[in-house]
């Protein structure tokens, strides 16, 4: 894998810009915190993994230039920098997962912490930490989810859970790039994913990247090819799943869960337990975030494709309920219905 | 209704160039086959039943040059004109329907007609019934499928089946803009429709311009809005219908169909008996047009959406199964299941 989407080297953060892709490959270095938000709201860095990834560094790589200060007023520095980060999208779990585990070392460690550098320092080792699990998780999903998958399979993804989703080979698109490693010959369905189309720019680019046989459909294509025989299972990520199986992911992700039930297609979840929210009972409790309408008809357009003033409905988000997934792929293994019972279990 | 999506004059076919849709209203006139074919493969014109129509009119407009031959020659290079026009586009079988109409009127007359003329004369009678035809089942199948909405209800539309599908106030729409008309409120949420965009840039616009309550969706948003109960009934166009009732429809149909059946959502699919086949026993003897996949990454951007070289599946339509509409609505009447039976008495 040569895709680094995510990069911390001497304090500072850099993400490969992914609404560049695929036509560009730029990089971008943060060190404001406006800029850290900026990047997680437009979508510069996305996938709650690397959500999670990206704040944390990017926290450290703003805290950095406050190291001068108090060590009271580099907390306040520190904590308010963390809530503005933790607004820019609310779905996404790992985003408030992260900055609370860095808020746990400033909370644990501020009273013994001689001077702003001593705290910033468990603060970064905190964020590399959360990296080095990341890697490994990613990896131990790939490793669960093949156990899954035969080789020559048809499989269809939804928007793009892969390493551009994550700083290490992905979540769901982690068992296609080993199973490309053990030449199992997948040929992958990649759905577009409208509205901002991280199917067709950033999985399409990913999965051509490390050689993978893909095909690009529009996400009302799906069932089309399900209909006909043509999909063998579908793998999906999730950006929060609630304590009985409900999960959260790009919106599209319910229907094709939906579709796949009916056309008798196993749907493979892959959830890092970092994404896994079992301080909320299911799914109802999750916020979707609701985006700008011009995201659909105005984005990619060289010109407006709906008139003036047209009403728009953009959640980037849906649920779906435990009962439309066969099986939650995490890095501790792999977990079957009940799962309410079965995902206490995974943290016991 | 203000939408002049045909019109017919002095030998002449003046069509609404849907694909500058909803930037710019304009109007083209056909004189010559290769536009009138280029015009339908192009979508300018589309929607079965105004294929039909538009086929009709334009091989009277291109045939209208050719009154000066030998009525022999004339009727080839109208049998020639036939042909190539039928080509166009496979599925819709209002095309093929349309032009064997003309095409059974030289057969009928041939011998008895004294000339081009009069044979021409004959020839454009008929297209001018095909068009009245198509503009008195709009309203009818309006006016029966009305009977199946309420008030008030929130209703879904995949792709446009509305004024700029037909010549008249369109088949599924049509009930809409009745109900517009007799204060019904209804909210219309309208799928995308990708790749071609006709809800984004034609329904919207359509709905829009006769005052109707819409809200613009991505095709994968659906689902959402089902799943929260926002939806009260689905109604689509229809293709080309077989005898036992499955239905080709724009691709992403059945979809909808099956999110509709899976959340207890009626599916409403508007065929006007034209676009019934009753010599095809079902879906699977539809031929499903595949068409370039720059429609998918290309067309609408102002750079690829997708690395060079990525496969594509691109089928512009999809079947639903009979047993997913809950009624068919024709110019005749509401049918329901068994359609195999209850189709047959509708041509009885």
């Amino acid at each position: 894998m040569k895709i680094n989407t995510i990069t911390y080297e001497k304090g500072s953060l850099t993400i490969l810009d992914q609404t560049c892709l695929p036509e560009k490959e730029i990089y971008i270095t943060i060190e404001k915190k406006e800029d850290l938000w900026d990047a997680i709201y437009q979508l510069k860095v996305r996938g709650a993994p690397a959500i999670g990834v990206a704040a944390a560094y990017g926290i450290c790589s703003v805290s950095k230039h406050n190291l001068h200060m108090e060590l009271s007023q580099f907390r306040e520095e520190f904590e308010n920098c963390c809530r503005y980060i933790e607004s820019s999208r609310p779905t996404a779990v790992n985003l408030s997962w992260a900055i609370k585990r860095l808020l746990g070392v400033v909370e644990s460690h501020y009273t013994e912490a001689e001077d702003s550098r001593q705290l910033f320092d468990l603060i970064e080792k905190e964020a590399i930490e959360i990296h080095r699990e990341d890697v490994e998780f990613c990896q131990k999903m790939g490793e669960h989810g093949l156990g899954l998958l035969k080789p020559g399979m048809r499989i269809l993804t939804h928007c793009n859970a892969g390493a551009l989703a994550t700083s290490g080979i992905g979540t769901c698109l982690a068992a296609i790039h080993l199973g490309q490693e053990k030449g199992y010959s997948f040929k992958v369905y990649a759905d577009e994913t409208r509205p901002l189309l991280q199917g067709a720019r950033l999985t399409s680019w990913e999965l051509c990247k490390n050689g993978v046989d893909v095909t690009l459909i529009c996400d009302n294509m799906a069932a089309s090819l399900m209909a006909k025989g043509e999909i063998d299972a579908v793998v999906v990520g999730c950006d929060r799943m609630a304590a009985n199986g409900d999960g959260a992911n790009k919106i599209g992700t319910l229907g094709v869960a939906v579709l796949a039930k009916t056309f008798g297609i196993p749907f493979y979840m892959y959830v890092p337990s970092s994404t896994i929210d079992m301080s909320i009972e299911s799914g109802d409790e999750i916020q979707i975030e609701m985006r700008d309408g011009a995201e659909i008809y105005q984005m990619w357009y060289e010109k407006d494709m709906a008139p003036k003033g047209v009403k728009t409905y953009n959640p980037s988000f849906d649920v779906t309920p435990a009962d439309l997934i066969t099986a939650v792929v995490t890095e501790k293994g792999v977990v079957t219905a009940p799962y309410g019972e079965n995902l206490k279990k995974l943290f016991d």
